[in-house]
């Protein structure tokens, strides 16, 4: 097993991803192939890499934040997160794991490795902690304009993915709308509605933003630029609330005990909620495992990507996936 | 000035509503007329109303949270959101307010008073409290599918309201998108960036989801779709870190004390983002004063949604808003 580490993607790259990649190897034995500059690798890298776990391939390229995603794919042929997943084609890596532009990291996972068979868009899918059990949002960002039937794709693939992969059983799946009544949403999601109560799976009817924090629909499915909007809010929102309970407390002598006496409460939040511990979002429909971590991912959040793509390798969770969508053919169907 | 209240909207209506409108009328003088059934509200009122405050219009229609907003404005000629508006139109009302269905709402403003001149579609516009300052989010859930234009004139009349009525100077306004490039977003969002960066306004490029939390950007404009999805999650989110805290620190004992000492400061965090004190969103863009409650409003939202009508009528702002949008002529357009 080898995972393919795109060296130069993220806000903080290439140190904090080199620096969370050599925890992987050191750490948990998880061999990694960092991609990237290799004079610049090689200086981070250093005399760190005592047991030889973490390899360098050198790339000229880098697809940066700004850029279209397809359009930087097709035409940067170096680009960092196009050769991991070329590794990966090439028998090199098994997996791909980057913090860069996650639009770019589907597209070159699309374009390097295809589809599986009947999906015809893959998706983001965040894995977010309920109160009552994990949450699927999907997707999280990669498909900003979508029709009726990608929302219908999103939905069967989470779902296969939270039986297979999450060990959930018949796991509740919504639309996330403005309204839990079924006329209630835009264009896009009464259509989708429709779809949704024909399709056979265990459809719970529209769910607000607010259900994402329960995990008693376990399948919330959106399109991206809704899905990244809910995710940046939840983020912001979890930071502002924390924040202001601790300024409050700041402001009475009683309040600073309780905020001292509070303190691991404090820290525990920080840990469930913070991607950092995550690890990253899987991007469902791809015929391989790619994972997208967050762009201000912290070495911690690097190493935790890096570990949940080889726990889904060692799952087989690509398999599993074909194997859920009823395609038992597993050599999928590339982008032209 | 009288005030038009729906009494039959809401999750609560129609006692919460009455009891908020007493409320007003007793500790703040302001008349209320509550719209909704006859026989119902009276026996509420009972006793209740020494001062003489409030009085009852009957109407025998409700306009569910189910219907479709302008059908059910058009068939029901006697449910009570209609009837609100018409008692405004006529001359016996000053403004509306209402915690029911807000798609129904801003259709009853629409079609009884019409548009303000240039406005083709207006806004809902929440106003919620940042880090540094307070926030307008517009569209709140009015317009779910917009085309950019619209967009545009939801700046246009927040950054008027902003100026008139909030007392801003020279407010930043953002679009709500899924990163700071403007290559970033969907078809919708890339459109309007174009017409907002030609337009005149202080505008910011675009913002994120957290942005909303911070008070930097003043107006930030999206469709009606994306901000209730936005609004909701944010209100699930804040629940959700607060009894989180909670909960983590009754674990302890260290941690019970200090929820002890910190009890304050939780309950000037719920003061602080709680809907309730806020009061209300109004729509922007009728011709006269509508205010939207939130659904679930208590009492005290109810009565503080009165009170911000009543301060916006003292503030002539829906002259204000006319005049900054550049529009000497009052009379409005109508719905045909």
């Amino acid at each position: 097993m080898k995972i393919a580490v795109d060296a130069m993607g993220g806000d903080f790259a290439p140190a904090v991803v080199v620096n969370g990649a050599l925890q992987a190897a050191e750490q948990y034995g998880i061999p990694v192939t960092l991609v990237g500059d290799g004079t610049t690798l090689e200086d981070i890298v250093g005399g760190k890499n005592p047991g030889g776990g973490v390899s360098i391939r050198h790339c000229d390229e880098v697809v940066r934040m700004d850029e279209s995603p397809f359009k930087a794919i097709r035409s940067k042929k170096s680009s960092s997160i196009r050769i991991a997943f070329e590794l990966v084609r090439d028998g090199q890596a098994d997996a791909v794991v980057s913090a860069g532009n996650s639009g770019a990291t589907l597209a070159a996972g699309l374009v390097i490795l295809g589809r599986l068979k009947g999906v015809e868009r893959p998706g983001i899918a965040s894995i977010l902690p309920g109160r009552v059990g994990d949450v699927i949002l999907i997707d999280a960002g990669a498909n900003v304009d979508c029709r009726p039937v990608h929302l219908l794709h999103f939905a069967f693939m989470a779902n296969a993915f939270a039986v297979s992969c999450l060990g959930m059983k018949n796991p509740k799946v919504g639309l996330l709308s403005i309204g839990e009544e079924g006329v209630k949403g835009n264009e896009l999601v009464k259509a989708a509605h429709g779809l949704f109560k024909e399709s056979g799976l265990n459809f719970a009817g529209n769910v607000e933003g607010r259900d994402i924090f329960s995990g008693e629909v376990q399948v919330i499915v959106c399109d991206g630029f809704v899905g990244n909007v809910a995710l940046k809010v939840s983020e912001g929102m979890a930071k502002a609330v924390s924040s202001m309970i601790k300024e409050e407390m700041r402001k009475s002598l009683l309040g600073k005990l309780g905020l001292i006496f509070g303190a691991h409460a404090f820290k525990r939040l920080r840990d469930s909620l913070d991607y950092e511990t995550y690890g990253g979002a899987p991007i469902l429909g791809i015929n391989g495992i790619g994972i997208v971590c967050h762009g201000s991912s912290s070495e911690r959040a690097i190493l935790n990507g890096i570990r949940r793509a080889a726990e889904y390798l060692r799952n087989d969770v690509r398999d599993k996936l074909a194997a859920s969508l009823g395609q038992g053919d597993s050599s999928g169907s590339r982008e032209p």
